[in-house]
C-alpha cells in the first residue's frame, strides 16, 4: 500500500511509533501530526515521526487519505464526527482506541457519504508515554483487531487492513461488543489486578519488592485517566471480568484455608499451562 | 571473605547462580554442588557453577566452611538438621527459601553446638528453573533478608552477611514473622493474583492478550509444587494479604458499578504512584 498523505491525530507513544514506522517503510508521501499541543507535536516532529505538525485537527485530517485517531478513547468518536465532513470522498478513518464499542455506535452510519470509519486496536503499546516512547517497530509481529459493522464499506476495511499490516501488524476481525469482552479480559483486567495489587503495598515494604512484584504491577503505571475512559467505556464487561477473577480467587482462598496442597497445586499448575503457552 | 569450601545444596537457578557469582568473584577455594539429581549437578558443573558434583548431600556439607540450601522450602529444614550432626565447629549453614519462619522455627536451638544457621532470603529468582538459567549477576544489587532469632550467634550472622555480600546483594535483618508477614504482600500475593488472573484467560483468547497481560502473569510460569510449598508455609500471612488485595478490588468494582469515574481515577492513580516509585 501507498498512501498519499496519512494524518495521525495524536502522537504520543502509539501515534508517534506509527509515525516511525509508517515513515521508515515510505508508506506515504507525507506524514501529518495532528493534536491540541504543539510541545508535544514539535517533539514528535523532531523525532522524525512525522513531516508537519498541525495544531488544527480537522483541517489536518481533510488533506489525509487515511487518517488514524490515537487519542483517549473517549475523545475518538467526537474527533471523527468534527473532522470528517470536511474530507474528501474516499477517505479512510481508523483508530487505536482500547475499546471498540462505544466508538463504534456513536459513529456507525453517522458519516458523510464516501467517508468510512473502521474501528482499529493494534495489541500494541506500554505504560509509558509520549513521543519520546515511540518505537518504529512497536507493530511488528503483532495483531490488530479490526472492527467493521454490516454498514463498513468493504473496500475502506480492506484499505484499513492494508494499513495496519504494512505497519508489521496482523489483522484480525472481530465484532465490536466481542472485542471488548475479549479485551475486558485480556487487557482491562490485568490493569485493573495491577493497579489493585499495587495499591496495597504500603510505602515501608517498597524495599522488599523484586521483579515479581514489579512484572505483576507494570501496566499499574499507565496514565489513569486513560484508563478511567477505558474503563468506563467498558463497564459491563469488566465487571463480568472481575467477577470470573474473583471466583478463581476464591477458590485460591478456600484451598489455602483448608490447607489442601492438592487443590493449591491444581490450581498452580493450570495457571502454568496458560502463561507457558504464551511464551515471553 | 575468603572460603575454603562453599557448599550449595540445590543447583537450580537460585544455587546454580550462587556458584556462578562465587567462583566468578574467588569467593571459595572449592564450590561444591549437592543434590539428589546426579543430571542437573552434572549440568551445573558443566555450566561452571560448580567445581565438583556431589551426590552425598550430608558429606558435602560436612566438607564445607559455609553451605547454602538452595532447595525448596518444604526440605530445607530436614535437609539441615540431617545434615549439621557431622559439621565441625564453626561451620555456617544458611538457605535461600522464600519463607523463613517455619524454617528458623524448626532449627532454632536444634542444631550441634558450634554449629550455626542463619535463614536468608535473597530477594532474586526467576519463574525459570534449573542451572541453564542461573545467571552470575543473578544477585547483583538485591537485597538479602536475613532472620537471626535471639539465640544467634553473631559471629555466624556476621559471617552470613559477609557471604551474601560478597555475592553482590546488600543485606537486611527482620524477625522471621516479619520477614513472612512483607513477603506475602510483596511476593506471595503477586504470585497468586498473577496465577488466577492466568487461570481465567480462556484458550480462545490467547492471541488477544499482550504485553499487559504477559507481564502481569509472568510469575504463574513459576514451579507449582515450590509455590504450593512457599504457600503452606506462609499461609495466615498470605490469607491476609489476600484481604487487602480482596478489600480493595471491592473498591474498584463499587467505582465501576457506580460509574464513578473521579473515584477510578484516584484508585488508580494512588496505584500510578507506588509503581512509579519502584522504576522498572
Amino acid at each position: 500500500m501507498r498512501l498519499g498523505t496519512l494524518t495521525i491525530v495524536g502522537v504520543g507513544l502509539i501515534g508517534g511509533s506509527v509515525g516511525l514506522a509508517a515513515r521508515r517503510r515510505h508508506l506515504a508521501g507525507r506524514v501529518l501530526g495532528a493534536g491540541r499541543q504543539p510541545a508535544t507535536l514539535e517533539r514528535a516532529r523532531q523525532l522524525g515521526a512525522i513531516d508537519e505538525a498541525c495544531p488544527d485537527v480537522n483541517a489536518a485530517v481533510r488533506r489525509a487519505d487515511l487518517a488514524v485517531f490515537c487519542t483517549p478513547v473517549d475523545l475518538i468518536a467526537e474527533q471523527v464526527l468534527a473532522a470528517a465532513p470536511g474530507c474528501s470522498p474516499g477517505t479512510v478513518l481508523t483508530d487505536a482506541g482500547s475499546t471498540k464499542a462505544a466508538i463504534v455506535a456513536a459513529l456507525d452510519g453517522r458519516l458523510p457519504d464516501g467517508v468510512a470509519f473502521v474501528g482499529g486496536h493494534p495489541l500494541a503499546g506500554s505504560e509509558k508515554r509520549g513521543p519520546e516512547h515511540a518505537d518504529a517497530d512497536l507493530f511488528e509481529g503483532r495483531l490488530t483487531v479490526l472492527t467493521p459493522t454490516p454498514r463498513t464499506d468493504p473496500a475502506a476495511l480492506e484499505r484499513t487492513a492494508a494499513f495496519w499490516q504494512a505497519l508489521g501488524c496482523r489483522v484480525k476481525t472481530m465484532a465490536p461488543e466481542e472485542h471488548d469482552r475479549a479485551l475486558a479480559l485480556t487487557s482491562h483486567l490485568p490493569h485493573l489486578l495491577a493497579s489493585a495489587l499495587a495499591g496495597v503495598l504500603p510505602p515501608e515494604l517498597r524495599e522488599l519488592t523484586a521483579t515479581g512484584f514489579r512484572d505483576t504491577t507494570r501496566v499499574a503505571a499507565g496514565d489513569p485517566s486513560i484508563w478511567t475512559g477505558i474503563f468506563a467505556q467498558n463497564r459491563p464487561a469488566v465487571l463480568e471480568a472481575l467477577a470470573r477473577l474473583e471466583e478463581r480467587l476464591g477458590r485460591f482462598r478456600a484451598a489455602l484455608e483448608a490447607g489442601d496442597a492438592d487443590a493449591l497445586t491444581e490450581l498452580l499448575a493450570q495457571a502454568k499451562t496458560v502463561r507457558d503457552a504464551l511464551g515471553n
